[in-house]
């Protein structure tokens, strides 16, 4: 086993000790792949103190054998066994009473069959205890998103050639996508987000068949995966010559995204990060056009803890990597949002992402 | 509203009615695309006898505004109210006081949380009631899954060039995407399958670096997208001329679908098409690689009901839409499958994928 696993596995033991706690049922795939290097589906882990269990079936065993080797890997007959009586033998093959198991990742039908089968044993429902180790990543971590990041730099250099009056959202989008993947990149990290005109004030847009024309704002936001691991970027042009305006949102959210990433490093809480980009956006005249969601962990998911909001009561650590990303969305004109993955320092941060921020496209 | 979504919500609230409940709980986002034309995320419907309210945030509501015309769409402010809060609000000013509720698509955790704004409240979990009604496809769905399948059809055709030996899995399935995507596609109906050589006999192989030989054999299993619509097609082949065995697994492969096509008619029991095509199977010298099932439903969701199996009691009706996809894999040796998608017919079925089942590749 790779050592990053065991030092996973040790300090979720520590919890569940903490906790009284004999083992742990997984049940969201992210955390399998986490825990136990698992990328397939249809997969459920029990962790106890000694043993990491994988359930799946016939289509996923040749694969959880591949890369689970340190776990036990248990193919059931699902129209033999029920998910419950599967989990049952395990439990009381290693003696098992007490459990955690993961609410927000099983649904209440599933769930329901799977308490019938649990006579006796203590189930207790438990949020995040893995996702809370997830937000400080491993040098390894770390190394794969700075690889997927790399990838998307390289992308939009490729493609920004072709962004030029006349092409479309998803024709770019599209580009984009084939050139990460080339490149190496595992899928997409997200359906990417492309947005022209007024389109580019949409948080969300979904590439359509609008067509780029001069004087355009351009948002987009995409990012590349590799090992499972995500990155997340956001760049805005214009097409030409940016006017007054343009230019006055642009440097805005550009001076926001600074004072943010000026607050940052280990020790610092989310809400003072948080609260230096919406100082400058809300002592702009775009004051009304901002959100508050000022950025998010990146990981093995693409949203992930730490959340950094006004609301957020957690304090950045060393080795959290996090988006900083705030925007200016004026509907039925435009956007602008600039957004890094940095990896946070005990005396700052890092850069993630490379991609240069240059504002007017040539044309 | 389009006619299509009346018929739905009228033949939904007659399960309703006939169930004794005012409303029900729409948790699946497939479901809410269904019945209110709803293609985001974050949004969670509740349908009553005479309205349907979409509860989401922010980054969708102008999104569930312009699809969602018949839809009473609430803008919830996620910091301010609970989901269990608003859905409660909506249910009380609609005086409902009983509700089916979509047990199998809210987690353990979320419905904790919504259940505590329930008191007296009636909550009745349901589990299926849209996806039965999704299993007839109406006309229109049926026109877009069939523009999905002649996407996937062309795409194949002009990327078959491309598969010769030296090209990679990974290689040749992004060039098939890229070219499904410049078609018109939405995106991918779901992650491509190709496989070369004994990667071939993996039902679920993921494209590598694998390089084609002469001689190997090829699975490719892929699928497009149109309006939310998916589909989903394999055809296997051999790089250059087969040798005895490999066309005798072909042509096995090949007549069991046969069989179980010739099986299909409004009214047949899906048990008695699987075992058309299983029959075939276990009678040839390669009866100890087959897998059980043979097919699926395919629409909004690239699996869904049916499913074709030994153990599947439903009977096959008309405007259903189907794959059947039949199998032989031999580990470490290479595998066949070949699929297509159809619709039932009160008298037959029709091809949805139309590609050709040339075996031989000319290399």
């Amino acid at each position: 086993m790779k050592p990053e696993f065991t030092l996973r596995l040790s300090k979720l033991r520590q919890r569940m000790a903490a906790e009284g706690q004999q083992a742990l049922l997984v049940f969201s795939l992210d955390n399998l792949r986490y825990l136990a290097n698992y990328s397939g589906e249809a997969a459920y882990g029990i962790v106890t103190m000694d043993q990491v269990f994988l359930i799946t079936d016939y289509r996923f065993v040749e694969q959880a054998e591949e890369e689970c080797l340190a776990c036990q890997i248990i193919c059931r007959n699902r129209d033999q066994q029920s998910l419950g009586q599967a989990i049952r033998e395990v439990l009381d093959a290693s003696h098992i009473s007490t459990l955690l198991f993961e609410a927000g990742h099983i649904n209440l039908q599933m769930w329901s069959g799977i308490v019938q089968e649990m006579t006796g044993i203590a189930c207790t429902s438990s949020s995040g205890v893995v996702e809370e180790l997830r937000k400080v990543k491993d040098a390894w971590e770390i190394a794969q998103i700075r690889k997927a990041a790399a990838i998307a730099d390289q992308a939009l250099h490729d493609s920004l050639p072709l962004l030029s009056p006349g092409i479309s959202e998803r024709d770019f989008a599209l580009e984009l996508e084939y050139r990460m993947q080339r490149l190496g990149s595992e899928g997409l990290s997200f359906p990417s987000i492309v947005g022209f005109g007024p389109r580019s004030a949409l948080p969300h847009c979904i590439p359509s068949d609008k067509k780029l024309a001069e004087g355009d704002l351009v948002v987009i936001d995409f990012g590349a995966v590799v090992n499972g691991y995500r990155s997340d970027m956001t760049r805005s042009f214009v097409a030409g010559k940016a006017d007054g305006r343009q230019r006055k949102i642009f440097d805005t959210v550009q001076s926001a995204q600074q004072a943010a990433l000026q607050s940052l490093h280990a020790g610092q809480l989310a809400t003072v990060t948080s609260a230096a980009a919406s100082n400058v956006l809300l002592a702009s005249e775009f004051a009304a056009y901002t959100s508050t969601g000022l950025g998010h962990g990146v990981g093995i998911q693409l949203h992930e803890q730490p959340f950094i909001s006004p609301v957020c009561q957690d304090r950045l650590q060393a080795s959290y990597v996090v988006t900083i990303e705030p925007g200016i969305y004026i509907p039925g004109y435009g956007g602008v949002r600039i957004e890094d993955d940095v990896v946070i320092l005990d005396d700052g941060y890092s850069f993630i992402t490379h991609a240069p921020k240059v504002f007017e496209l040539p044309i």
